[in-house]
């Protein structure tokens, strides 16, 4: 049941030379703990792996595994170009104490099928961890296929799916031809903070959340309303995140919970570099959504 | 003069632990500058610049330097999803010898225009060499626009950009609209080795190759053809070469010239994984393009 519920994706905050601030890390991931998430995705997109070196990225999962004693899973971002480095992620991984890992299929030289099937296969075997396919083609720019996720779901130790949502009319259907896809039990789950609500309503197993890393209070009841089928619940809540969302479509989610970090003292730094902090307009607009959001 | 003629872009040979095999990089070298490019690009797309380690990186070029002696210039490839990294791999490839540098605006959060100004601009800001923009959106998922263009040429030390090319129909009219986006004197070359001839045709300064980094002897007759306005020997050529730019446009250049770079003994290693070499097939494929390629 790792791959299960709530899972909230913090930010990692770090310093101008990339180097993480493991108390602001720290303070992050008890928020997240304290507010019930089901589980943590430590150094996720939003959590910058792939602008963090080797070293940092086992500083943030061994911090997790201090702070948190196991009371909230971690599931810990491996991807990489490389899949020798992949490999390395994943052992590093379960060395620090986390207790999943998330691989995306990376990519700079576009791959084909083949080669994200070998490099998926030797990632998956390289520790006894579940592992959950990361399918993200905003950021990856490669979409994994229904038949290659069939390929994928027969591999040991691949256990789970993140996929990106849909909009509510079409989620219905691209649910359940994925869980038609995979043996029993593998989990398919849905990231795209504005419409996993939808996705969670449609069966999706996991909420694999950005803004749940930030602002784990009302993500949690977000979820709850949810998966008890609460139609009316999760229309009015969607609503007070709709400001929210709207920020996150515009300026991306990932920008936008790094100025939320600023605004509620959680981290002081930027995002990194080439990314850019958002303006001081920006920033007040994303402190009017929050204001909307305090009604949760 | 830097960014003028043939660039061509060798794969950088390594072993399967991403080291870098400097005899056979030595031996791909030579050929270039035996055969009488004007620029070697090296830590392209080509060569594998995503997968290797800034040390690799500073060691290729090293090995340039010193088996070229400066016959023919490097331009060296210094892209990096961190900027601070692209600074640093700058000031190592000036340190190491290198007379001029690429950069491309690599990319996994998608970035916007100021984002990317800054980005190059702390880059160029870095060394005294001059830069060229590596405008690549197959593999960056980028795409530099006019008015980005004409804000970035305003850059002291940007000197160039490398667009893609584009069907013979289109090349003349997207020249020139990026040549009055640019300064006198500022260099506008085209990579997109089957389209390639006719962007020089058309008033391309640079053609930046991926087959001449293998293939360099025919590659230069191509050139000067092109380079001399001489339409019937240009199509005559491009025609010996249509059966690899076939394999080039199915297979992906990296993959075939990886693939040339074995049957033609230059270099006994795959490119890194997950990228996968050509099955047996598509090898025999490939000579058989290189049989073609020999009457040129």
């Amino acid at each position: 049941m790792l791959f299960h519920g709530l899972s909230a994706f913090p930010i990692t905050p770090c310093d101008a030379d990339g180097r993480v601030d493991t108390g602001a890390l720290s303070k992050l991931l008890k928020r997240i703990d304290t507010a019930g998430a089901d589980s943590i995705g430590l150094l996720g997109s939003t959590g910058s792996y792939m602008y963090l070196s080797r070293a940092e990225k086992r500083r943030a999962i061994e911090t997790a595994s201090y702070c948190l004693g196991g009371s909230t899973p971690v599931i810990a971002g491996v991807g990489a170009l490389r899949t020798d480095e992949a490999v390395a992620l994943a052992r590093d991984a379960q060395d620090a104490g986390a207790q999943g890992l998330l691989l995306a299929p990376v990519s700079y030289t576009p791959l084909g099928d083949d080669e994200v099937f070998a490099h998926f296969s030797a990632v998956a075997a390289a520790t006894q961890l579940p592992l959950c396919i990361y399918n993200n083609p905003g950021t990856t720019h490669f979409s994994i296929s229904q038949t290659l996720l069939s390929r994928l779901s027969a591999i040991p130790n691949i256990a789970a799916v993140k996929n990106p949502g849909l909009p509510a009319a079409d989620i219905g259907a691209a649910h359940e031809a994925a869980v038609s896809a995979v043996p029993d039990g593998f989990s398919v789950g849905y990231s795209g903070d504005w419409l996993a609500a939808d996705a969670i309503l449609a069966g999706g197993a996991t909420w694999y959340s950005v803004v749940a890393g930030t602002l784990p209070e009302p993500s949690v009841k977000l979820m709850r309303a949810a998966q008890a089928g609460n139609r009316p619940e999760v229309a009015r809540i969607n609503g007070l995140f709709e400001p929210l969302w709207a920020l996150f479509r515009e300026l991306s989610s990932y920008r936008t919970v790094h100025a939320i970090a600023n605004l509620l003292d959680l981290s002081p730094h930027d995002p990194p570099r080439p990314t850019l902090p958002l303006s001081q307009q920006d920033q007040l607009r994303v402190k009017a959504a929050l204001d909307v959001l305090a009604a949760v």
